[in-house]
């Protein structure tokens, strides 16, 4: 978001080291355009909440930019930082992580290092599928049916908003998924995220009368260790859905809390005073909200050697890892905001069970506060990610208010679209960026290509999707172009027959998309710097040590001039998409996304 | 910062209640111009974690403003909101403490109401006077020296950066700055606030050897005892100043602490591989730095019956409140972050001394987190005042670095200086706003008149100190032009003879801009609206339910044209400065600051 040819981010380029301990030096280094003149440059921190300046110095200079090097100390849990700037063309700027200001700025948007254990390397490789278990695949096998269940056809569409809503039943199980693990891998994902397979009292099971076994509804436990099995064979990795904040009303722990039983009681808030008598999620009845002040909860939950966190990590169940439900509440109640206390006890648990797990939030609003230190490696990027996309893709007709949106869509210009982003990234520290999934649609939300319905804009935004910062997650049948106008009328069971028929288009470019962002190592790891930005067409590089990718996405016919600070005297070779670098200018001849790969 | 005719602050006009307890509602109004064509207005929130949006709907309309209002609920410590506005005019926009966006935002400049008790009510009435004892007036009382004191002439300039500046005696008393209560009433100050009284083995006494008494060498306890009482009997305030940070390596506690003694030892850190061998203020060896994980410590220093801040606050002493020094890192160290945990506890003590007593916090930069919830009433304000309007009022040779401001001071446009004053502003509530310290210089920064240099300068900073949402805070002498490049050197001693023997004109017109403050409503409380910003000329309205002030500073001749969205069919009045208001145009024929009432 720079624009002017001085860079920084939290990627290898740029930063020694993005998990440090207390007391260690981290070097960050800025890249600056020699035609700027700029002849000093520092560093400003806080350190025990005093500002201090760390001096920068020169180390190389190559292709038209002179690279500056200064010692971080990290002092504090978050050591956040932004640069000063001097020189010929600015007398006076500070650069953080919502771009360059040629006048004092506050420490919100700064960068920032956080003191913590390293995040799996996997994870920013991540590819993920979401899967709703009711409606991705049934197998053969019958499963003896509770009577509240409203059975319906795969080929039917879920009703959406009716009585019914909770209850429709499909009939999908995890033997059925795992008959799918070949059509995953061809497709491109290494990771499987399933939402609750607990058993509840609905099919989207966010109602968990247990955390003690998978609903027999889905196969059992011997289903889900089967699916582990046959994932880790293939090099996939499988995430489980847990909602930390809180469990169904038929819950062991909620029955005998309302029986006064000891010491369940305090796992819960019971007050008259409240509608219900108890606190619960949004007001909903049948959803009672856990009261993370008890420590008996939180050694039950998660530290325990029996916790539930740990036993579906270990053998033989064996979770890659985490998404935590409505993470965004969990421990937040009224004068208590526990909420990173509670993530800082969960990651280090997590870690505890292998260095290899991870744990991803569910937050759809400004998430970067609950990022910082040592809680959750990433959150499921909406606000970030899926909210600006679509603001810029969307069709002109879309207005539907999904759900934990509650405003309407906005229409965005280029510009709003990557202010949005950047505002939105600023606030997490970069290592969290890279390690988040954006999305363009899950089982909360209104289908992707409902909300853009528009081939062209859907292909740029699953390009963008695969190109940005972050590991992509797909919303299982988006790659079928499966539609839907909000949460519960999108979770439609998946048109395997379609699949099996005639291979989609669609399928074949979300393929050929996340193969192409699985073999650039650009696209995992790289930096972003944002090189155009305009109405209908933007361009930015990803880049790591190895690879420099230039990226182009325009929703319409266009050109545009590469800026002088950028990639001079460079080859560039297209890889993918139809636009033409003609010298520093890119002709778009038609709307889409070009990637093209320095020499 | 809106200027787009929509509009709202956390003033009485716009909030219902600023200090409100868990589960009440406020009021909250926007105020927005009807060529707008808005027709839909909401609130959003964050509730445990989720946000939410209220309903707004039209209470009125008045003078071409349609006014609309929503029920927040308090749920939580800090509620911030912001504003969601939709119509013909504006498709999409979120109006929040830094302005108006047509684009998604993220919380970090939300409107913010805080859970808290109240702030007395005279604190933005307030007009401070800061003293620094050893240099305003000296009795004609003798004192036994201590040896290490290096005694200067009245008239002579401290030498600063030398060997001496801790040392550096000029024998300014309390007795003799009781003598000068005329004056200080007669310039229209009504605060008086002291830095150190402890004793310390040096004359700015930062470095206490007891928080137990008041230093001989400025009287004793009894000249302080005299100096309250005849300040209260003007109806004056008097605030002390304590290290809450550290204490003086002379001091009773570390000397036994360094002997090991119980439980002495707690309250610092000792650590052999530190340099000193203990934690101390930024490495500086003399001052010890306080550890609050020792709860005996906080009870010696703040919680006891017989604590420190309770002391001082309580007859016969009386003090009306405490300034913090070094606020930003009391209880800030490596792993720990404790600040806002003790700032609560010191608010909750010295609210039991008296509900009138106050807290300001010395702070140097980003304040904004830690005005967030119960803590300090308020800050001195640099970072969202000082630097700005030096910024854009500083000669353009001023290149000095000034203690705690790392960088050099920057050239401001109009535009940087209210979109820097703005962003700094809009991380604190409107209540910390009001009831902070803006200042242009203090015994920590070079002279006002030194950084600016140029009368006319001088005098539209003074007007906005006034004119602009705080409580002034003025360094003794600065309204006689006392010059100084950086603290020490800065710490010049009264000129009384220039006083006596001639009324210098610039105390006359900061007399006569201090009692334009007092007498005016709506510079004391008022709600503020920049109406126009330019390079070289700002113009804003502070407003209040009975008064309207329009407020035009600019720095050099200009025109500027009031928009429609503001003060439709409204007469004004001048009642300051020379520039002339023709129809909707004003026509500034020389720099400096015009003030119309509304009639």
């Amino acid at each position: 978001m720079d624009l002017v040819g001085i860079h920084h981010d939290g990627s290898d380029l740029y930063v020694s080291h993005d998990s440090p301990e207390f007391g260690e030096v981290v070097q960050v280094r800025l890249r600056v355009w020699d035609q700027l003149g700029i002849d000093r440059v520092s560093v400003r921190s806080v350190l025990d909440g005093e500002a201090q300046l760390f001096h920068a110095s020169i180390t190389h200079e190559a292709n038209g930019d002179v690279w500056w090097q200064a010692d971080l100390p990290i002092r504090n849990v978050v050591q956040h930082y932004r640069w000063f700037v001097k020189g010929e063309a600015i007398e006076y700027g500070w650069l953080n992580a919502a771009g360059f200001f040629p006048h004092d700025v506050t420490d919100a948007s700064d960068f920032s290092i956080s003191v913590s254990s390293p995040t799996p390397e996997w994870l920013k490789r991540a590819q993920v599928y979401q899967i709703f278990p009711d409606r991705f695949a049934k197998s053969d096998r019958e499963y003896e049916k509770p009577s509240w269940l409203v059975q319906r056809d795969w080929s039917q569409l879920p009703e959406g908003r009716s009585a019914n809503t909770a209850y429709e039943w499909f009939g999908g199980d995890l033997w059925g998924a795992a008959e799918k693990l070949d059509y995953l891998q061809t497709l491109g994902v290494n990771t499987v995220y399933f939402t609750p397979f607990f058993p509840a009292r609905s099919t989207h099971r966010y109602d968990a009368h247990s955390f003690e076994s998978v609903d027999e509804l889905l196969g059992g436990d011997d289903a889900l260790k089967y699916f582990v099995e046959q994932a880790h064979k293939r090099g996939m990795r499988v995430i489980g859905d847990i909602t930390l904040n809180h469990c169904g009303v038929t819950h062991e722990w909620f029955v005998k809390a309302q029986a006064g039983e000891h010491p369940y009681r305090e796992f819960f808030t019971f007050d008259e005073k409240l509608p219900q008598g108890y606190e619960c999620w949004l007001g909903v009845r049948t959803l009672p909200k856990f009261n993370f002040n008890s420590e008996e909860l939180i050694k039950r939950f998660i530290t325990d050697d029996k916790s539930i966190i740990r036993k579906w990590l270990r053998t033989p169940f064996g979770l890659d890892g985490w998404r935590v439900d409505v993470a965004n509440m969990a421990g937040r109640q009224g004068e208590f905001d526990l909420t990173r206390d509670i993530a800082k006890i969960v990651r280090a648990v997590v870690r505890e069970e292998g260095e290899d797990k991870v744990l991803i939030a569910e937050h759809f609003h400004d998430a970067g506060p609950d990022l910082q230190g040592h809680g959750w490696h990433g959150t499921m990027n909406y606000s970030a990610f899926q909210r600006p996309i679509l603001g810029w893709l969307a069709g002109k007709e879309y207005r539907e208010e999904t759900l934990q949106h509650p405003v309407p869509m906005p229409h965005y210009s280029g510009q709003h679209m990557v202010t949005s982003i950047e505002a939105f990234s600023a606030r997490m520290p970069w290592r969290s960026r890279i390690n988040s999934w954006p999305t363009l649609g899950s089982h909360d939300t209104a289908r992707t290509a409902t909300v853009i319905n528009d081939d062209t804009n859907l292909k740029i935004a699953v390009t963008l999707l695969c190109t940005l910062p972050g590991a992509p997650m797909i919303f299982m049948g988006d790659e079928l172009g499966a539609v839907g106008h909000w949460g519960e009328q999108a979770r439609t069971p998946m048109p395997w027959d379609a699949v099996e028929n005639q291979r989609p288009a669609l399928l074949d470019f979300y393929t050929e998309v996340l193969h192409l962002r699985s073999s650039h190592e650009a696209l995992t790891s790289g930096s972003l710097r944002w090189i155009s930005i305009a109405e209908n067409a933007v361009v930015f590089i990803r880049e790591t040590k190895s690879e420099t990718l230039l990226i182009c996405a325009a929703r319409t016919t266009d050109s545009v001039n590469l800026p002088n600070w950028c990639l001079a005297n460079t080859d560039l070779e297209s890889i993918h998409g139809s636009a033409v670098l003609h010298s520093r200018e890119i002709v778009i001849d038609q709307p889409g996304v070009t990637i093209w790969r320095a020499q």
